[in-house]
């Protein structure tokens, strides 16, 4: 099929290669004009503006964006006076899914349908196979499902039903995601402190190999031990971008009991502090009560 | 290789068909004599007696040991007497490893080597390849590494270290399974909760193929559901046997943080209970203070 790409960042350029390995032709556009160079070069045809995008589609014309979820709204505001009844904007960045919600009722007064796709799998997924969660009107997935399912690995795509659905099982999938990050990060920490002297690539291969947590992230565990076998040229500061809180909040708001995720976005948070003013409040209290010693800065 | 296998339940007369399968000579003892029968009919040497088991074994002897924890002592008491220098024990049940340490250094004043070696991989892994973490004397793991070698899966053994190293690893590797699990539940309880209408064994299948979350688990999260779309046919009870206890425990001795790993214990514990006596004194509390309703019996 013939769509257009706007956003070709990291994730944009291989899922554009991606594309055009299967034979699809891609429209491409990014402010960057070397990463639109770059993408025509790999057989893509560049524009110069979301305007001559949309013109260089055929109707119903597909749009699929991957830029920043900070830009997702300028680039709708832009494109979407271009656009008719019946096209279909495809939003494939780490949206929230109220926002996915609001932007598809927006869209649809146009009557451009606007379909929200959760994708996991990072930059080699994009390249080479991705994983998919989709979320829109039936009918508009009935026309791009083949674009998911050629990009996707084996089985790697779902429909997810109605507007959201697919961020949502995006925001869900990162959730679970902190949780067994942080079970397999406090693991070795035990290991670690402990009075055995194990060596954690060997070990995270092990369990790679028919034990009951054999998983992709163990195998990047692996992966990451064999580069360092220690970790030591790094801090174990952990960041994070959104989803996991996402999933936190919309659990508090279903008022629903999920304190491992959210315990491993509490951690995230603490990691981030090199001191914490709980413990000073704590220590104070008993010094204050038992005349216990505190460490003076 | 010729060895004794003690323990003929789920676990061990699936090793022992493993065993035979790669061309290993079994000796088989169990106080179920039906179970000595079956493995006999599989090609295995039964015995009468754990006297006769050694007996039938060339020297050094190597003997696997594959009972429920609460027996491994009554076995060793039993057997040891008949042991000799050099022999080999290996108990691959899930014991704590600090029992396999001290057990080690019972046998020790025999001259026996024991060695602990966690099992992964359940029954299927005990029949068609399981994974092995290994703890004891290296120049014992050099006789018996081909015993492993052979029922393992590829790559799935590992030679931890020194005795305990074994049983360690596998207390650690299930305290990360319990964390890896709670994140998996609570993940499709918001889902389950939320305003959309998910068939979860489609979400477990798009998450295994591509996306980080992929893992056994999930794939297993998915058979679940394939038998049973909403597992209404069960209630969420969550037992435990014993190891992710044992590895809080160990963080709490090692003063490690590990509240993932912890919270997803305590929700166990907290999934036995119908209702809860904090709850009582909380509901109680805001009565007393605020005059909050609560609930009466």
């Amino acid at each position: 099929m013939k769509l257009g790409l706007v956003g070709l960042g990291k994730m944009g350029l291989n899922l554009g290669q991606n594309l055009i390995d299967n034979k699809h032709e891609v429209v491409a556009f990014d402010l960057n004009t070397a990463a639109v160079k770059q993408m025509e070069s790999y057989g893509a045809q560049g524009v110069a503006s979301l305007e001559q995008l949309v013109k260089a589609l055929p109707t119903p014309r597909i749009v699929w964006i991957m830029v920043p979820h900070g830009v997702v709204d300028n680039v709708l505001t832009e494109i979407t006076p271009f656009l008719s009844k019946g096209d279909i904007v495809i939003e494939a960045g780490n949206s929230h899914y109220k926002e996915s919600i609001r932007r598809y009722n927006e869209l649809k007064e146009s009557g451009v349908h606007f379909m929200d796709a959760g994708t996991s799998g990072g930059m080699e997924g994009a390249r080479n196979g991705a994983c998919y969660m989709v979320g829109g009107d039936p009918e508009a997935w009935a026309i791009v499902e083949p674009i998911f399912r050629d990009t996707a690995v084996e089985n790697g795509y779902l429909y997810a039903g109605k507007a959201g659905s697919g961020h949502y099982l995006k925001m869900v999938h990162n959730g679970i995601e902190y949780g067994m990050m942080a079970a397999i990060g406090e693991g070795f920490e035990v290991l670690e402190k402990s009075d055995f002297d194990f060596d954690y690539e060997k070990v995270a291969r092990v369990w790679n190999n028919g034990s009951v947590v054999r998983s992709w992230l163990m195998e990047l565990t692996e992966r990451a031990f064999s580069k360092d076998a220690k970790l030591d040229a790094i801090k174990g500061v952990m960041q994070s971008s959104g989803e996991g809180k996402w999933t936190v909040e919309e659990a508090l708001d279903l008022q629903t009991a999920t304190p491992v995720i959210a315990m491993s976005l509490l951690m995230r948070y603490r990691s981030l502090e090199d001191d914490t003013f709980t413990g000073k409040v704590v220590a104070a209290l008993r010094n204050e009560f038992g005349g216990h010693a505190v460490e003076k800065k």
